[in-house]
């Protein structure tokens, strides 16, 4: 019998995950390393194929038992052409053919989307939105990203950049975001803004953990922080639901870990 | 030759029009009553039923020369179900089921949606935006609607209600809207706030046709409140071409003949 398993991987701007996958869409095995060691591209590539290799003589598995490798990355791409555009957090990466690259070197088929595309099809297909017909995802990190679900089907806009709930603006008049643009969402809430508000607010540095931590401990300072964080989510959210009649909200990334205080002030304002 | 006609029926607030199409949708005759005349509910049902009659006999068609009827009406609708929520500005109509009693009237099978979703679905299949993929069509009156068509299909969203721009909040904190929300767009530019903005520039009342052609002489007061318009609704549809990656924006309604000044302030804003 000659079961039949998927690969996928996960290249973050913090770590490069690879998992093997069966055909129930279950975890077998996997492999996980910090991003920061492969300073370029090609090591960075040599990294993900012999983690794959690694994984299949681990399991035993042959290439013809693996239907294909699904891959996920921290930026723009073109879908059809599986072309990475670029990567904001990770240096030398521009109009890169990662999809057939990947897909000589492993001799497997690949396909190739945005990190917050991959996540909006698994949490609607198998996760927290599984059975909705109108899912929008949101990460969460360095970057606010997002991906659109639409009935069972990754929306992707005219140029594969829909989603993108970092640059929707949640005021008139207000700081100017990375992308050119007035007051976007991510203006306010990417983590490195978050960092600065929680330095303001301490004195000193001040983790994104150390923050959640502090906020679960209910201590008002941290409190405020993912309070302001949550409202200005939902405002933005607010547009979203109302826009696209949404029947889910999936939150994720690094952020998302702050919990209880930052949901709540996310619904609190949504339901408003 | 038996040649094949539709009648579409706009069941506006201010004018009931109908109108005699043919298989290329070609206007081929039409009809205009003020909505205002017709204060019971029965009277505008009838209305409606004796206009497609008059239409029919003056062209001496039969009923069974034409196709079907379309209608848009003023307010929310379960498409599936044809029936009629409620009109916001018509008095009287409560979950009605319009398009069964008027398909039973008429004897013709009858579509009902929303003015704002068939002015979308008109725009991206014969219109403005004929040909674009993602295409997002405001209308801009006592209330802001919209409709969204996605792929060359109207997005309905999980109860019929996607495309509802005018609950886009513009602002994190703002007055309060007709729905129960804060900063909604239809807060900062529906007709009644536009008119109010004008009462208290001019220290009078103005209406909005004297307000746009006051504008159009470069009027310095009436083009700084059509510009304040413009960059309003420019915010909130910079939040739905960026979260959708729409190719196309389509603006209709009464307030949309303010022209020039607010469109190149619209667009001013989406540019940045």
């Amino acid at each position: 019998m000659k079961k039949k398993f998927f690969l996928a991987v996960d290249l973050g701007g913090t770590n490069l995950r690879v998992a093997l996958i069966d055909a129930r869409y279950k975890i077998i095995d996997r492999h996980l390393f910090p991003t920061g060691r492969f300073v370029t591209k090609e090591s960075l590539l040599q990294a993900v194929v012999e983690s794959v290799t690694a994984l299949l003589d681990k399991r035993g598995l042959k290439q013809a038992q693996i239907e294909g490798v699904g891959i996920g990355v921290p930026g723009p791409v073109n879908f059809d052409s599986g072309r990475v555009y670029f990567f904001p957090n990770i240096p030398g990466w521009k109009n890169i053919p990662l999809r057939d690259i990947l897909s000589r070197r492993l001799g497997l088929p690949v396909a190739l989307d945005n990190d917050a595309n991959v996540m909006a099809l698994a949490e609607a297909t198998l996760g927290a939105a599984k059975g909705y017909q109108g899912v929008l995802c949101v990460t969460l990190g360095t970057g606010v990203g997002g991906g659109l679900v639409i009935g069972g089907r990754l929306y992707r806009g005219a140029s594969n950049a829909a989603g993108e709930l970092g640059h929707v603006p949640i005021n008139v008049d207000g700081p100017r975001c990375n992308c050119g643009g007035n007051a976007c969402l991510e203006a306010y809430i990417g983590n490195l803004k978050i960092l600065g508000d929680a330095k303001s607010a301490y004195g000193r540095d001040i983790s994104l953990e150390e923050l959640s931590r502090r906020a679960g401990q209910k201590e008002p300072k941290a409190v405020g922080i993912w309070r302001q964080v949550g409202k200005r989510l939902g405002v933005a959210l607010t547009g979203a639901v109302n826009l696209l009649n949404l029947d889910a909200v999936v939150i994720g990334g690094g952020v998302a870990n702050a919990g209880k205080v930052l949901f709540d002030a996310v619904k609190a304002t949504i339901q408003k």
